[in-house]
């Protein structure tokens, strides 16, 4: 069960772990690559060695200087990886999520000022400080709540300017604190009010003015479309996707959430990292997403927040196909960003088995990110970010829910949250 | 808006609010009787007076000696009561929820060890120091998340021994930690392996033993029994609840959780303070209940972790009856205690307002113990059961969710929880 690693530099030692999940098959037990009464040894804030801790003196020279944690029986697991957030925005909807319980439409939303032009309103009339400002507390959470990777989303500015704002906004966030920030350019999220009725004509601005801008800046690693009726065509989302791809931005998109349109398929014709919602995929496109490696990133905390049916979790998983869980994050149809949750759900409303739940947010995570050897297990070589959670055993992650079993976070080897 | 109390003695003033939910429509703006940028006054533990801050000065003579809580900012509330909970209890039931996410039966999960069953051989093997160990975690986790009057119930005893040893340890419980604690004798949970095939007997027991050995110790405050198909029927179950009323305990019970029996309607009938589960009840017997002054305790949480449809609260509300929402918190159907997130589910998937939601989760429950004088609200007189969110209005205690928003905690005037 443990791995040998190299032990010179060694600078920080973990004990006391009543379990050490790996989320590497290889490295322990079952699925998840558990190891019962572990110790983790990291050098540089990478992963050099895990096991049993009754075989780490032998397996590992440390150093009188190695900074020493002792995990007091909590249970070790990799941080958490969000691969889907629209985190960064301004503006506040709670008063849309009201009117909505007794039934009001999308439509009588949009009337009152609500839906998302309203954030993309609000946002365009912030500053980037202000971005900033309003989104470091939501990090905060985040990261307490034991996620150590996220993903953001441009998407509430619509304008190359506004974009631009937004990328640079989210570019502050990952200089500013703990949580290792990836950006996602999603200029073509909703048709802007200045293009209404003219979606060829904002795709050619999307094309020939933001990717071009957002490239050369080099503020983003992926670019995303929502691909939805009403919104962006598989066509259009095509041409965007394809032109990120020439730019170096790796595609990860809205795809089959509330009508089949065929994305799925696109996502698998174009090698996405990932295709993301998928309520509505057809098992043909999943069973193509399979082969072409796509990761299946559902969303469960949206189908949670609008009351609507949950993806068919099982169904992807009987293909083969990767799942990966993320909290969609965003002000309008989910404010969640509780992994552990999100896991209590894929468990009880989804069917996924708590070790598939668990895999959804860090390894399979990490897939739609394609961070996978860097993040999301605690393989040697990866970065040592691990979370000690207060539970008995790992499976009380979902089993007790609507709270937050992390008590410490690690980042790249140093203590970010202590509580 | 304000409402004069009587000034002497006041010991404690809380200033700052940039709102207060007082629960009480009288007292300020709505159904939840909001005050903006409002004060509190308490004495001996209760509140004297609510009101904007800039009358504080001239409706309550503060003593130089009383203490000055800041609330910088925060939001008020009413400490939140929840009235169903199987909160003590031995064991832990987490492979059974792994077995249900792929589609264990029942059955299955009996023949492997699982269900109540499972929970009653732990409980009868605790000792009352091991229950009351057990539950203290329990109850500060509560707390920490704003719950200040909690129901316990007994029921995984089901001998007079082992029923008596859990209502001793939820008595000491009471007497340990702040959290108010009111006890339920219920026995009648299920029907023990002894008795297996001999219902009538086991109520024999309950009424002729059980019942008179509670009463005689004043260890229960409430009587509930499991009326339900394969459990105690409607017969056996008027009998031992109308057995507890001639022995002081109100009634407050499991009613048409799975089967249609006519819980709603003996509910009625009885004048039980509150018929609690409700998936499968008739119209007309909530309407009856409305018409008895019945409560209707919904426990969404319990769908949430078995994957259940929720019980239509929207067709209880438009009956005029009151409605409360806990969190049936337990080790085999809902390992969840946090009631904003219960809110959370209320709105999202059984479509009460978000004011509905908090009103279910304070003055509702309240009635659902017949605590309204006491618990609930912050009108004069009642207890200073208070939270200070971390919001920027009641409304987002709610709308985000997953997370825990309380970062005060007052019961009785003290300050008991700060974080």
């Amino acid at each position: 069960m443990s791995v040998p690693g190299d032990p010179a530099g060694v600078d920080l030692v973990v004990t006391g772990l009543r379990e050490l999940v790996t989320c590497e098959p290889a490295l322990g037990d079952g699925l998840l690559g558990v190891i019962p009464e572990a110790a983790m040894a990291a050098a540089a804030g990478r992963v050099v060695w895990v096991g049993p801790q009754s075989r780490l003196a032998s397996a590992v020279g440390i150093p009188p200087a190695a900074r020493q944690l002792d995990a007091h029986g909590r249970v070790g697991l990799p941080g958490f990886v969000d691969s889907h957030t629209h985190l960064v925005h301004a503006g506040s909807r709670e008063h849309e999520y009201a009117l909505r319980a007794p039934g009001a439409s999308y439509q009588e939303i949009a009337a009152a000022g609500g839906g998302i032009l309203s954030t993309v309103r609000a946002t365009r009339a912030a500053s980037v400080d202000e971005l900033v400002e309003l989104a470091l507390p939501r990090l905060a959470t985040l990261l307490r709540h034991g996620t150590t990777t996220v993903e953001i989303k441009s998407g509430y500015g619509l304008t190359t300017a506004d974009e631009l704002k937004m990328l640079e906004a989210i570019r502050r966030l990952g200089e500013l604190q703990p949580v290792e920030v990836h950006a996602t350019f999603c200029g073509a999220h909703e048709i802007p009010p200045e293009f209404k009725g003219r979606p060829d004509a904002y795709v050619d601005l999307v094309v020939d003015e933001m990717l071009p801008a957002v490239a050369e800046r080099r503020l983003a690693r992926y670019v995303d479309v929502f691909c939805e009726e009403g919104v962006f065509s598989v066509a259009q989302a095509r041409r965007i996707l394809e032109a990120g791809a020439q730019r170096g931005l790796r595609a990860k998109f809205h795809a089959d959430e509330f009508v089949t349109l065929g994305g799925a398929e696109l996502a698998a014709e174009i090698g996405a990292l990932s295709a993301d919602h998928l309520l509505r995929a057809r098992p043909e496109g999943v069973a193509r997403m399979k082969e072409a490696g796509v990761t299946a990133a559902l969303l469960p905390g949206t189908a949670f927040f609008l009351g609507l049916p949950y993806a068919p979790a099982r169904a992807f998983l009987e293909t083969g196909a990767r799942v990966a869980l993320a909290s969609d994050f965003n002000p309008g149809s989910s404010m969640g960003c509780n992994l552990q949750l999100v896991m209590t759900m894929a468990v009880s409303q989804m069917k996924m088995s708590p070790e598939e739940a668990l895999l959804g947010v860090t390894l399979n995570a990490a897939h739609a990110m394609g961070l996978e050897g860097e993040v999301g297990s605690l393989r040697p070589g990866a970065w040592c970010d691990m979370l000690l959670a207060d539970v008995p055993n790992w499976r009380h992650l979902s089993y007790v829910y609507g709270v937050n079993h992390v008590s410490r976070v690690l980042k790249r080897g140093w203590l970010v949250v202590s509580r």
